[in-house]
């Protein structure tokens, strides 16, 4: 359940008057989400999804919806946040920072097909090049250094051979660099549920809360880790090839990117590890936080180090 | 039929590879429009209108689309631009300047009901709540400085009668000031032709080529002399009222508008007068003019000029 902000009906008509959408029909909570408080609102005009902020701050926004405005004025599916008489994508709404985006069709799906995989693919590499004209940047919070940082807070309460492990590749990592790879603006979370999907086709991505600026490769390999990772944990080698194959149909990997597939493909799999072992060992109190398992990512990991074939080859 | 400019399926999926649209599907000539050449053309992403301008220049262009964009962008109902690789709403293809829009829903109506002219005075009023945040000005090219000038070179191919009916009540509008009435960006055109309605929404206004900054009362007036005119060219006191009042339920008129208005709607009938003079007299050789009868704006003058009932009392 997602709705942990209430908004009266008298709140939400009156908020909406600072929009060009006509006049409040309906309004009802969305159940799906994590973090925020999303709402279906129907106006004479149309249909849009509310979202109100539980952790960011108003002055942290403007990024994130410049760049969702960006993607969707370059034909990425992606909702397209609608911009108040003020000009401003967000606003106070029942104490909290709020928005209002168009309204996508289709769903979200937990078993992909290789053409979804091929699809979603396609639509990453347009991405990343219609972000290469976005002015604003955003540095990675979730980089290297703040994994290695994390790292050594969670040590004292892993288990021993989870910190050996986690320490292990943590050396491993730090031993490559990819700053000579192509990098711009990336989604940075671009798992399943974070995809819409009309059939085959892209209706949106979603959820751009993590988007920064960083190595493209690393988008790239975080989305297949999970687009392409079976229930069983491991790596479907057809969803992965279908969606490197949706992806260079785009943008081409350069030699350079081929050779960092596997490492990065680790580097993916070590980021997601280090946050949920976070979100497990040291959990925020009072934040909203769905803990997920970390060992997902400990055995995809263990998965990567032993694999030999990267459909990259 | 308004395909003046044939473009090839070679030349569009090539131009189409500097956008972030997928792939070339399927693309056809649409017939309505009248200055420039339209296609429908569809992409693995969706459906686009593309425009090839046959008079504008690209340097023109980008204050238009700019301002669609704008407009899109705060929800009003418009076609939205898509913005190339280069961020670029225009270039060149097949020798003209082109750009791609979003596909609208809806059709034109030629009979519109009052449900839709109250759609359509509401929407009216939103753009011109909307357009107040866009940072750029175009000034109004066919303003009183034009239309006495045209007048003057028109004087001499005029029936007596008409000159002289012209020439009082281009006299009337000079001995009129509206300077002090609220001002704005202007959509300027907003014909029946140039709304597409969806029932009684308002799927999109459309051709903003003439848009720029000026009165908006003028706005209003050039509109309801469209959308509340019947086929003998009498004014529907009811249309009228339905526009007005769905104008005013997003931004009430105030008292100087409400005095000016009998003047406003004259002078939105003559600038059209003048247009479709020109057109008749003054055809410029070469370009693709669908002239129309400028009659119906002399009676609707004459009309306004002897009513008395001017529903805003």
């Amino acid at each position: 359940m997602s709705v942990y902000t209430t908004v009266s009906h008298d709140s939400l008509q009156h908020w909406l008057q600072g929009y060009a959408l006509g006049q409040l029909v309906d309004f009802q909570g969305i159940a799906a989400g994590i973090t925020n408080t999303n709402y279906f609102v129907t106006t004479t005009h149309g249909r849009y999804v509310l979202t109100l902020f539980e952790t960011l701050h108003l002055d942290e926004l403007p990024y994130y919806l410049s760049l969702m405005s960006h993607l969707a004025k370059h034909g990425v599916a992606c909702p397209a946040p609608i911009a108040d008489h003020s000009d401003r994508f967000a606003s106070i709404l029942a104490g909290k920072p709020a928005c209002l985006v168009s309204c996508l069709s289709g769903g979200d799906v937990s078993q992909p097909s290789p053409a979804q995989c091929r699809a979603v693919g396609e639509m990453l590499a347009q991405m990343h090049k219609a972000g290469a004209t976005f002015p604003q940047k955003m540095r990675n919070p979730r980089g290297p250094r703040w994994w290695s940082r994390t790292a050594q807070q969670l040590y004292p309460q892993l288990p021993a051979d989870v910190a050996e492990s986690l320490r292990e590749e943590i050396q491993f990592q730090d031993s490559h660099r990819f700053d000579h790879l192509p990098s711009g603006v990336i989604h940075a979370d671009l798992f399943r549920d974070n995809v819409l999907l009309d059939g085959d086709n892209i209706s949106g991505f979603i959820d751009f809360y993590y988007a920064c600026n960083d190595i493209l490769l690393y988008d790239v390999a975080i989305a297949v880790n999970d687009w392409a990772r079976r229930d069983d944990g491991e790596m479907d080698n057809e969803l992965a090839r279908a969606f490197l194959d949706g992806y260079q149909s785009e943008r081409t990997l350069t030699q350079e990117e081929k050779a960092c597939w596997p490492v990065m493909l680790r580097a993916a799999a070590l980021r997601f590890w280090v946050s949920r072992l976070q979100d497990l060992y040291q959990p925020v109190c009072g934040e909203l936080t769905y803990t997920k398992d970390p060992e997902a990512f400990r055995h995809l990991l263990a998965t990567h180090r032993h694999r030999t074939e990267f459909w990259l080859a």
